[in-house]
């Protein structure tokens, strides 16, 4: 049976940042992400363990889970390989997120490595956190197409999964780095792996590129997908996936839900999502994708 | 039975250029419009008659018409009062569509009329055009909630597509004019109406306001509607509604189709859409919201 709950993971401070080159101040970005928090999110991909080289923007990470950890919060960093799971659970996160592409051209331009060696590096992490409290998660890039080898089917996903879970590891995100799924493409994926491995617990990690991250979404949660990432007002991207834009909206989709009747895991409070998003308007001085900051909730009426 | 063929009916000229508040030039209006027909789409609203005081945008309403008028589209016009219809049926439209709102108070702002009078120049238009060759479609404005009234239950929209269809008419769109849809009240909505109503013929105009036009046009179409308007790279809005944003985008729409594998009434030239949104950018000098305009097709693939 399925859960009729949504979980959802702000990724704002990981997929949003990532994509913003003017440099934004620490303390800005412990506002935004303590805003974020304190609306009633308790699950953060806050920052990335990666080289400050690759993404200068995440250089802060360390410092950005010292100021965020707390016991009533889920704590996530993604890790693009060893060195970063080490620093991340140095750093005491409760999840590290290890990202690779299903795609061997995006998975050589995102982290450098085959997808193999990649797996390889996983099995490693999974060793290295193993007797620790610190759990794992997979993130698939790339799992619905990929813009240098177009599309492809979902046994290309599977035989990757089915390696995860040989190897003892059943959390994993299906990411659509691109924006290349459609309705009918996720209702087909999700139906298809949640009957394949029962076992596993997929998360959907959707971009809004071609404008159906709504519409994927929903189409993933018809299909029973209960965990979603988002980002507030929408923001973020792939650095290294060219035509990359934002993720679907934390709020745009806190709203939907509320409107359809479905519930949350934890209480939002809509409002200081919004406000918050506003202040992160400000804070990196562009218009933001997001719809329902600038049109409040459909439950508001207004006075004449 | 649900005919599976989706028809698309742009309303770029009209909903989309009303909101403008800088002069487009009439050429420029019609090199939009011809790249939208040139790409395939035969059904167009393209401007509206109405007070050149209300709305200065399209005072060009019978140039436009007259420049168009062709025996392989359907030109329809948009009107709020018997005076518009005059002009348009002078002008040679195939479709007058007439406006008015479900929402008693968002009647009075956008056509200064209780919901009854509009009803009653509503059977006296239809007298008018009974004579020629031109048809008759209803928009019903707030359908889905008001900005003012808040939401209300389906029965208040029943109420007034019964009295058009025991007036003779029978084809109806409904305009969520606000973006207070969700897809759960989209599909409550469409199954009950087309259930209670099977002779009429209903289409969906929804707004994006909310970040939901596209999920709101998927639940539409699940529940059996096949009838969208839509606006080249999602402009549009109504200038009396506050709040009120884009259209969906009609690109995107076309795109999501295609993808899905749902077949269009006509064979429509994604790139020529595509192309036409990236030269209307350039005449209303802002950035758009239309993501595929950007994006490009999912079907594309990058060569290294």
């Amino acid at each position: 049976m399925v859960n009729s709950e949504v979980y959802l993971t702000d990724v704002t401070g990981r997929d949003g940042f990532q994509m913003e080159k003017s440099w934004i101040e620490t303390d800005d970005k412990l506002l935004i992400l303590k805003g974020i928090i304190d609306a009633g999110i308790k699950r953060i991909e806050a920052t990335s363990f990666v080289s400050p080289k690759a993404i200068p923007q995440l250089k802060d990470a360390k410092d950005i889970i010292k100021d965020l950890k707390n016991e009533e919060l889920t704590l996530v960093a993604l890790v693009p390989n060893m060195k970063g799971a080490e620093y991340a659970l140095e750093s005491g996160v409760d999840e590290i997120n290890v990202v690779l592409s299903i795609s061997e051209t995006h998975n050589k331009k995102n982290v450098n490595h085959t997808v193999s060696e990649s797996l390889e590096q996983v099995y490693s992490i999974r060793k290295l956190i193993n007797s620790t409290k610190t759990t794992l998660n997979i993130s698939l890039g790339t799992t619905f197409g990929c813009p240098f080898e177009g599309k492809y089917n979902v046994s290309k996903v599977s035989s990757v999964i089915e390696q995860l879970l040989e190897n003892g590891i059943d959390k994993i995100t299906l990411a659509d780095t691109t924006g290349m799924a459609n309705p009918n493409k996720v209702s087909y994926y999700m139906k298809t792996l949640r009957q394949k491995y029962p076992r596993a617990q997929f998360s959907l990690h959707l971009h809004n590129t071609r404008g159906m991250g709504l519409v994927n979404l929903l189409a993933g949660y018809n299909a029973g997908v209960r965990h979603f990432d988002a980002s507030l007002g929408g923001i973020g991207g792939c650095p290294f996936a060219p035509g990359a834009t934002g993720n679907v909206c934390l709020e745009d989709i806190v709203h939907m839900f509320m409107e359809m009747g479905v519930p949350l895991e934890h209480p939002i409070n809509l409002l200081k999502l919004i406000n918050t998003s506003n202040d992160m308007e400000k804070i990196l001085g562009y218009k933001l994708p997001g719809q329902v900051m600038k049109a409040g909730s459909a439950g508001e009426v207004i006075k004449n």
